[in-house]
């Protein structure tokens, strides 16, 4: 036996925004696993920013996508076939299995999920790597306390709202960024003490008058302007977590760096970035951890599900730089 | 009796480079001092790189010097008349005295120099705020560890040449980088094991030749050009120390950030600013680390010293910017 997956494969390196020359769609057909491997059935594709880095032919904390291999992506399913003694047909799994509707895998980086605790689409969002990042971004790297004023970019997003919500059971004050009406409404429902439309334009005075004796914590998931604005305003010793940088992500060149960045003189701040691979070992303390906020009603883990399936997925990246999700987004295979 | 004193007040705040219509040169009369009062004969001026930013009218570390203001500096000289219980006629002291002759003070912030561990000029370099801006940052923000391999720009300058001299104490592999073959060739002497000329060109390139392995540590005096280099060429866990940014100090618009910034994600590195006033309580560990290392031979303590007297400021201050300096710049009165 065997399965026919269609696949989405990396045909050319994008400059700028990824179009339909970088990708190609093909049909393969996975065939029945050998001696300890297993075939999922791919049911949700996570969509995550750092997508788009993983495109670009350069030294990074991973090595690129390789042209005309399957994209990279996180993802959920069924396991229909194992010959893996840790995977039975019919077990729900988690893994980095590709953009592609069957694959083929040697068990390694995959979890069986509890559905008892959490639904698949939750695994990949606030249980899985945007909240781990949200989780140790904000505790290890941000260092936050009780009372601490915490700016939080993208706050509508897979990981801005949950660092938003850990910040707000940690007793911090919480300002969060988002762009339009629509998001801002839904940060003001999450309970956050400030919410900055960033299409209003002028963020340093947005973010000034929100937190006019300055920002302990800014978690930073998009650079650009906002990280400017953030380090304008700073409190001392302020630190900023470096965890992304959506805003430049299309850029074809490398986009202007922090004008202010002496702020972190002024300030005696720090600006630190991080890798949540990094904290693999300490996932469980993460769920743990995520988990107990979601039964207090102190967390919602938040997601927006796309359909269209595998060839959908050019389309559903385009969206997430374009801000379509609230909270996490997925694609359905 | 008084003393008549030529002082340097701000008469303009400079756009860019400070110039002729910066400074007013005018000649006062000191009192003699009241109950709890001193005056300084000054002798030698420090100048220092920071004095650019206290001509600029923003929120810092430091409240700006106001116009009209003598400029404010620090400054060693001989205590010619006191009513103030902590200081007799004779004795060497250094203070922020400012630009001039001879001031009047309370005592608040003076020191009595022990001339018996170093000369004047040696009190306000290796021993003043610049080896105490090497000390603490290089230890305390930047961590370093025997073994690290450490960068530090402008080394041939106050702090650098403290900065890569306690590295090398310290059991770490050290690249300086200066200006001109005369500095580069000093620094060589020093025993650095690396140096780069930034004149040279393709700062990204002479790192990484330097550094193959990535820098642990950069103490970046500088900013601009070679701060972007350091980011490319970081190993992972950096730390990127940030003192100063005197390549842009007399910039009239904010200059460009560090485009590169984002390679603290990808080095999980840190990037921090500090302002040595905040150790003063620590002064007295920093003086005694730095006396040892002097004793052992493995710190040389140099200061080129100008003269000019106090109405030569306003060149020695461009010099400062031009790099006319080994070591510590002061200026003779």
């Amino acid at each position: 036996m065997s399965w026919s997956s269609q696949e989405v494969r990396l045909a050319e390196r994008p400059r700028g925004r990824p179009d339909a020359s970088t990708w190609e769609i093909a049909t393969t057909e996975v065939p029945e696993p050998g001696p300890g491997e297993l075939v999922v059935r791919v049911d949700l594709l996570s969509l995550d920013p750092a997508m788009r880095g993983w495109l670009n032919d350069v030294r990074s904390y991973i090595p690129p996508v390789g042209i005309g291999e399957v994209m990279r992506a996180f993802a959920t399913g069924e396991v229909v076939a194992s010959q893996h003694e840790d995977f039975a047909v019919g077990d729900p799994v988690s893994g980095s299995f590709g953009v592609r509707e069957h694959a083929l895998s040697d068990g390694k980086g995959v979890t069986r999920l509890d559905l008892d605790v959490a639904p698949p689409a939750t695994w990949l969002g606030a249980l899985g790597m945007p909240g781990m990042t949200a989780w140790f971004g904000l505790q290890d790297v941000g260092r936050v306390r009780p009372g601490d004023t915490v700016l939080v970019s993208a706050a509508a997003g897979a990981v801005g709202s949950v660092v938003a919500q850990i910040a707000k059971a940690k007793g911090c004050r919480v300002i969060g960024v988002a762009g339009g009406p629509d998001k801002v409404a839904w940060l003001r429902d999450l309970g956050l003490d400030e919410v900055i439309d960033r299409r209003e334009g002028d963020l340093v005075r947005q973010v000034r008058r929100a937190a006019p004796d300055g920002i302990d914590v800014y978690f930073d998931n998009v650079g650009g302007e906002l990280l400017d604005a953030a380090l304008a305003n700073l409190a001392r010793g302020a630190r900023v977590v470096i965890c992304g940088a959506i805003s430049s992500y299309n850029e074809s060149s490398l986009p202007e760096g922090p004008r202010r960045y002496m702020s972190l003189l002024v300030f005696r701040a720090t600006m630190q970035g991080f890798v949540v691979f990094d904290y693999e070992d300490r996932y469980a303390e993460g769920v743990a951890g995520i988990c107990e906020l979601i039964a207090a009603d102190r967390l919602v883990a938040t997601e927006t599900v796309l359909e269209g399936g595998v060839a959908g997925f050019p389309d559903a990246l385009l969206g997430l730089f374009d801000g379509v999700n609230t909270g996490k987004l997925l694609l359905k295979v």
